[in-house]
């Protein structure tokens, strides 16, 4: 049995206290198999929340690809070499004949910090609009993104819009029709007023399925007609799929699901199936106008082991089915899930696509309020039971489950099981 | 043979034209061992350049490392696992007492965002004072500091004074401790601007061997009194060791070389071999303030996999003493390459410290203006026969030699037959 007291403390030096960990009691893990991980006494968790290892913990053909291509070459990209080119061109063909050329970088925080700049290039202006309860990374720059006018000073470059979503809509008594103008129009008054302001409108930057806001569902055509207008103002559209993307809904890409053609597309945490690689995509002449701009350079991206452990990411997702496996599993959880909501009146919505689906926690029945607290007794008492879930959503009151892409339908029954238990112990 | 024209046309449209390549005909290179790269011809070139792969490319036993703990398990770091906690302790004891804890990123950029906020949240000001001819990374905020002052409008959160140097002094005529005092003088009026101007100091950043800066021979004592300065002042003072660090010189940390001791150590290029691996490491204090105030979290940082690699990295590093092969073997350069000074009157200067050596080339004599074009030139003319070394410093005039770690003292006597011919060839 591990001390985890003892291991925590050791960490709490090492790494400083505040470097976040997981649930009331951390998880010690030591291996990795698919969708399971152990922990050192041989004990099973099933892994309903990890994305970045979408092809399988462990999983030995990208592990032996790794271990190849390290032992072969590894180097810079200012040399040639064959590898990162094949694979920008498989990743830039994985969408619309708009997308034709890839900067590669080492997390989702660095892709965005290009899309954004390159934004900023293209147009002439500043401006970024993003929702209210987003998040897209880590950097000045971009961290000033997180829940951008929810704390703190504002930004002078950034206006947040709030999310669209039908469960607690802006406004009540709305047809979905009139609920998407009402939304539009305030991304448009976000819009105009950096105009106003004499920053300009740069770019609209969007999670291509609200994922950190909780999975909405979102009013139709939405994202279109959003597209539209940010378009219409002379600004480029950013797709975040660092999430969204990589078959987690079923598709390809969460730009699908929400129905819009993005400039610019952000990828990241699965790519490389826990490899640091992550990928700015766009036209040709956005992509050179940032290189030009910017003589960009990234000593460990584009880098042959980039290449080779992201052609066997691909190649697993191709070879083995994982984006109809996430379709299939992830419609018969999601109908399972839905199913149980009647029995509970604590479950409020159950919502998203493929695998990577919210539970809603709420109190008070009819005023839909958020109980953050039972989220988290659901992800702990889940933990207890052997499967790994988390929370999250503008309230941190959503049950997030986000397996990776090989989880299959008896982990879902096993999950099922567990989860009728967890809500017979809390439904008290 | 390769079709160089066409590789690089399918380059530029996979990656953007303006992706940086080396060398007037570019290299197209497919595997590596030791100091070595082959191309696809089995053509053998000798690494003058690369200290990412400081143990070696192809290392086998990193590659091992690697392969291994992929296949075994690689998540992210809100369970809690052993490795990166072994790995963050013995990257500490390799500092002073003053470095206890460490937050670990993806790449040099990345961990120089945190240093920088680490600065300014601990200080509570803003200011960045750093070089006029330096370069921290790509982001938005560390971008900033890249030859700030040189072009572009001015940010108002840095200052730029120039970099110390003997070679070209910032006043001529004085002694070596006057022109101490004179670099000290721009220092202090930087840091007073700062104040003045209502941002206030946070820190001084510097590579701690001006590595950009073209390797100078610095003013004894300067950095001792600029970091005193600077604490007098209420700021940090940062050591960028991501080209100083990891035995490069011939010692642990470049600032070890110019002799002071930083309160945040930026380490990154070399900590991986080539995986992407960077660390911020300071106090416990001001790590935690970091944590408090950010809730940092890296997707692909501080991960068992990670842990596994700097861990292979450095038990190389020490078991084949490759720290005293960069004193030995740079020494024995270093003093060669001094030798021939005389025999070429556009060789103005050799510097530098272990294997990193920089041979200034100048035109005019005692005017010593710099001959970035003929510097060029040898980089070209040594690659044709067989050595990568390329270009750097201020004026980009300066032959850059830095090879892995593992270089040894037959390939050093190999590239000075070849500087030697390139020297008759060129010296015309």
């Amino acid at each position: 049995m591990t001390d985890i007291a003892a291991l925590k403390a050791r960490r709490d030096r090492a790494l400083g206290a505040g470097a976040a960990l997981f649930y009331e009691t951390p998880l010690h893990i030591v291996r990795g198999e698919g969708a399971w991980l152990f922990d050192p006494d041989g004990r099973r968790y099933v892994d309903m929340y990890n994305n970045v290892p979408c092809v399988g913990h462990g999983n030995p053909v990208v592990a032996e690809a790794m271990g190849r291509q390290q032992a072969t070459l590894n180097v810079h990209s200012r040399y040639l070499h064959e590898g990162i080119l094949a694979f920008a061109e498989r990743l830039a063909a994985l969408h619309g004949p708009q997308i034709e050329s890839v900067v590669f970088s080492c997390s989702g925080t660095e892709a965005n910090e290009v899309a954004l700049r390159t934004a900023r290039f293209a147009t002439g202006k500043r401006g970024i609009v993003c929702t209210d309860a987003t998040y897209h990374g880590n950097s000045e720059l971009v961290g000033a993104l997180t829940r951008a006018g929810a704390a703190g000073p504002a930004d002078p470059l950034v206006r947040a819009f709030p999310f669209p979503q039908t469960y607690r809509p802006l406004v009540e008594g709305l047809s979905e029709d009139e609920l998407c103008e009402a939304y539009l129009a305030r991304l448009s008054a976000s819009i105009a007023d950096l105009e106003a302001s004499g920053v300009g409108f740069a770019a609209l930057i969007v999670c291509s399925i609200f994922a950190n806001e909780g999975l909405p569902n979102i009013p139709k055509g939405f994202m279109a007609k959003a597209a539209a207008l940010a378009h219409a103002a002379g600004g480029l559209v950013i797709a975040d799929e660092v999430q969204a993307g990589y078959c987690r809904t079923g598709r390809w890409w969460g730009y699908e699901v929400s129905g819009f053609t993005p400039d610019i597309v952000v990828t990241g945490k699965p790519m490389g199936n826990g490899l640091p690689l992550a990928a700015t995509a766009a036209s040709r002449a956005l992509i050179e106008t940032f290189r030009a701009r910017t003589r960009y350079f990234n000593t460990f991206a584009s880098s042959p082991l980039q290449a080779a452990v992201g052609m066997a990411v691909l190649d697993e997702i191709e070879g083995r089915g994982l984006r109809d496996n996430a379709a299939t599993v992830g419609a018969f959880l999601k109908t399972e899930l839905t199913a149980r909501a009647p029995a509970w009146d604590a479950i409020g919505d159950v919502r998203g696509e493929g695998l990577f689906l919210g539970v809603e926690m709420i109190s008070g029945g009819a005023a839909r309020t958020p109980d953050t607290a039972l989220a988290g007794r659901v992800a702990n008492r889940l933990k207890d039971k052997g499967f790994l879930t988390s929370n999250a959503g503008q309230f941190n009151n959503i049950v997030k489950i986000r397996p990776p892409l090989v989880f299959s339908r008896a982990d879902a029954e096993a999950f099922l099981a567990a989860f009728d238990e967890t809500v017979v112990e809390l439904r008290g």
